[in-house]
């Protein structure tokens, strides 16, 4: 995913979010509004893979064919950190 | 969680999501967005917990103990829904 | 689902949990290893799922309509907990 | 984290499972056993990072280092779709 489809993507979602705070704001029903969150949630998973694939094709190849070791495990340690926190999420 | 409270949330969540596309748009650290992403995600499951937790003091109570069967089955086929999406976002 | 039916499903999840750990003493590929635990979380939702469904329709139902309104409280303040800790794991 | 430790922590995590389904053999209470369950998944969610990290230190650094970019973009692409994968399950 290039920047420029992951910033309008994440627009998209922003439009999304103010549309759930619309429907707060015009007491749509409970259920409709947490639907509309996850779906809100699905849309930012996707962003979150779409920014992980570049990461991994950029910055940690660039690292893991470096020359320095603390860099290298630096930047694996932090992809099994999102990957974990993901789990949670 | 009171309405207002939930609204105020989101609120906050969707000044949250902005940052990130601000961030983005200043070229930010690809692990520090996706950090952010999740954060945005964590509070989104707290505010679809709090509008739950009304929902099942309100409608659902109703539901249940009114005489229609239908209704009732009908509100609780949706929290086994919101629930297994909540799995799966 | 009836309990029969959560037993067998569980049974089967735990089959399969069981193979995963005989991958794990063949040297199996670690991507696959965790593509087949993913599997396992996603079947365990499902149960999760099922027994929820149960829990609405029987106990659930039979606190709303009953004339205790702490027992009526803390049915409905255990469901938000395990929708808030579905979204976690 | 180790692969016997990883073996270890799944054999733990199956015994844990088999609890399960004793509580549902002696008709435990059906929040009991969701929350169970989902324990049973965050602990299984710990394990699938353990053994990313180590796929990342292992093969993931060798494909990278090494000079087939077919390879390499295999290794990337299976990262991201289990990250994508972890975010649903």
């Amino acid at each position: 995913m290039k920047n420029e489809e992951t910033m309008l993507r994440l627009k998209t979602i922003d439009g999304h979010l103010r549309g759930v705070i619309r429907m707060m704001e015009e007491d749509a029903y409970c259920i409709d509004v947490i639907r509309q969150i996850q779906a809100v949630q699905a849309a930012l998973n996707k962003v979150s893979a779409g920014i992980l694939e570049n990461h991994l094709g950029s910055c940690v190849t660039t690292a893991i064919r470096g020359e320095d070791p603390a860099e290298r495990e630096r930047v694996l340690k932090e992809i099994t950190d999102v990957f974990e926190t993901a789990t949670k999420v």
